[in-house]
């Protein structure tokens, strides 16, 4: 665990060493997060999610110069093949992220989401807890899409953004349904584009109609230009202003535990599937796999089967 | 069981009825796939995925039409908060779905995303199987997205169709990461817009890299325009002659087995989730876990405890 020493003392070839191993399920998973544990619970998770195209990245590099001026450690995982973050987009925007590619309070890191089976959920958390215990202040999760992994992975953020273009059109149906469950925060990004003004009024009213009382979060509807930096300062102070509500409400220590809840369930479903692989490559396991096929025992039987043996 | 006996028969009360037991999770599941299960194995699945707008709902409707005027019984799961089956779109498609809405050999069905924490992988599955089971010739598998939970329900389809439009941008960048690996046709829909053909030649060679030999199926790439119902003849085409190559070659059994496989998998999942929290919810899971908030214990401390006890 020489790894874990000089992760703790900011070392990020430890750390960027410790996240490879998170990533690929190395077998010393979980003596790391043991070791990492103790030393988390200290940074801010900001997730910031929406359809491709509508500008995540230019708002996340927006927000990584000005907490870089207030003096903030900040960290950038980005879970997004289109994100310039993970080398997919424009060569424009990735030029512009390498004014941070040698600032040492800058950490940025993709996660590959190529072939994945569910256990994407879990190693994120787990470097998430890793940058935490790097001692980041902010942890930035930019992720793409409204898929339920996403939406599982922006669980881990204490505060979630929900970035939209007034082009979005059919996509803003798709994000209605599994984002307005998870967004505290909106913005609406290329605010100066047609019926920009007529997309605030939707989200506003949308906001409206989550049932709510005195002490509740209203979820705010931000207007920004992150390609002029316009809207940024306010992104970064309603953020601020969620973080406090959530301190204040106890709503934090509620969130952790949601978090902590799922990181156990998601070991153990990681645990069970290596079980249930393993089962099925015994010669009994190709048995039950054939009487399956032949329909003459059915998928509950053997999910019984296999759990009892 | 009642209401097997009756889908079995064809009737589509009770096939609505099983349905909703298998999305809500009723206690009679298991036996419900105990009575479908020996029926099943029949039916052709076909996935069609590709981002909102790309106009999937279109061209699912023209493979309804063409597959009704040969006396094909054919079903439709709809898993797409966007998708005017799910009620979600615009008006004007939802008014051409319901062409098909009075016929008796279509059944169309949406399944909600809503607030699912992975068990919609299962519970379509489970859907699918009674389609199956009550005779339909096709069933037609709409999702969006890229997100993990579509790719694992697409893995439930025999054939997936991967639908793009030119103007999808940044969005193609997604779709490469992800569905390259499952699509065994491309269509390039609305395929009279400016940068259809570079698009059209982009996909083309991305089938080309991927590893193949004589014996492989090398994904084609068809142009269409669902709204004038051109290219849907073709893509029914080469959708059969995709089901031909998978039995002929073997591959439908190693994706039948594949299937079973992860349902059995999706069951043993579901019950641990469900120990899991009851375990929590115990005054020792309770103790387990403010132990976990205090960090004096960690996550995976926690699994050994629950899993062991």
């Amino acid at each position: 665990m020489k790894w874990v020493q000089e992760l703790l003392k900011g070392e990020r070839l430890a750390l960027a060493r410790v996240i490879s191993k998170l990533e690929n399920r190395d077998p010393d998973v979980p003596l790391l997060v043991r070791s990492l544990y103790p030393h988390t619970g200290k940074a801010q998770v900001w997730g910031i999610t929406g359809p491709p195209g509508a500008g995540k990245s230019t708002l996340v590099n927006g927000l990584l110069s000005q907490l870089r001026a207030q003096g903030k450690k900040v960290a950038v995982m980005a879970i997004d093949p289109s994100s310039p973050f993970s080398g997919g987009a424009i060569l424009g925007d990735r030029i512009r992220m390498q004014v941070h590619a040698s600032d040492r309070g800058v950490f940025i890191r993709s996660l590959g989401t190529r072939g994945k089976q569910g256990g994407l959920s879990l190693s994120s958390k787990e470097v998430v807890l890793a940058l935490d215990a790097a001692g980041f202040d902010v942890i930035l999760v930019e992720t793409a899409g409204v898929g339920q992994t996403e939406l599982d992975i922006l669980r881990l953020a204490q505060t979630v953004v929900v970035v939209l273009v007034p082009e979005s059109g059919d996509s803003i149906q798709v994000m209605k349904a599994g984002l307005m469950e998870i967004a505290d925060i909106f913005v609406v990004n290329k605010c100066d584009r047609p019926q920009a003004d007529q997309l605030v009024r939707e989200l506003i009213a949308l906001a409206g109609f989550v049932p709510h009382d005195e002490s509740s979060w209203i979820v705010p509807v931000i207007q920004a230009q992150g390609i002029r930096n316009l809207g940024v300062v306010e992104l970064e102070k309603v953020i601020a202003e969620h973080q406090d509500f959530l301190f204040q409400s106890g709503k934090k220590a509620q969130k952790d535990l949601e978090f902590l809840k799922n990181e156990v369930i998601d070991i153990l479903n990681e645990r069970l599937k290596k079980s249930v692989f393993l089962a099925f490559d015994t010669s009994s396991g190709q048995d039950l796999l054939s009487q399956l096929v032949q329909r003459s025992i059915d998928p509950y039987q053997v999910a019984d089967l296999i759990s009892y043996s």
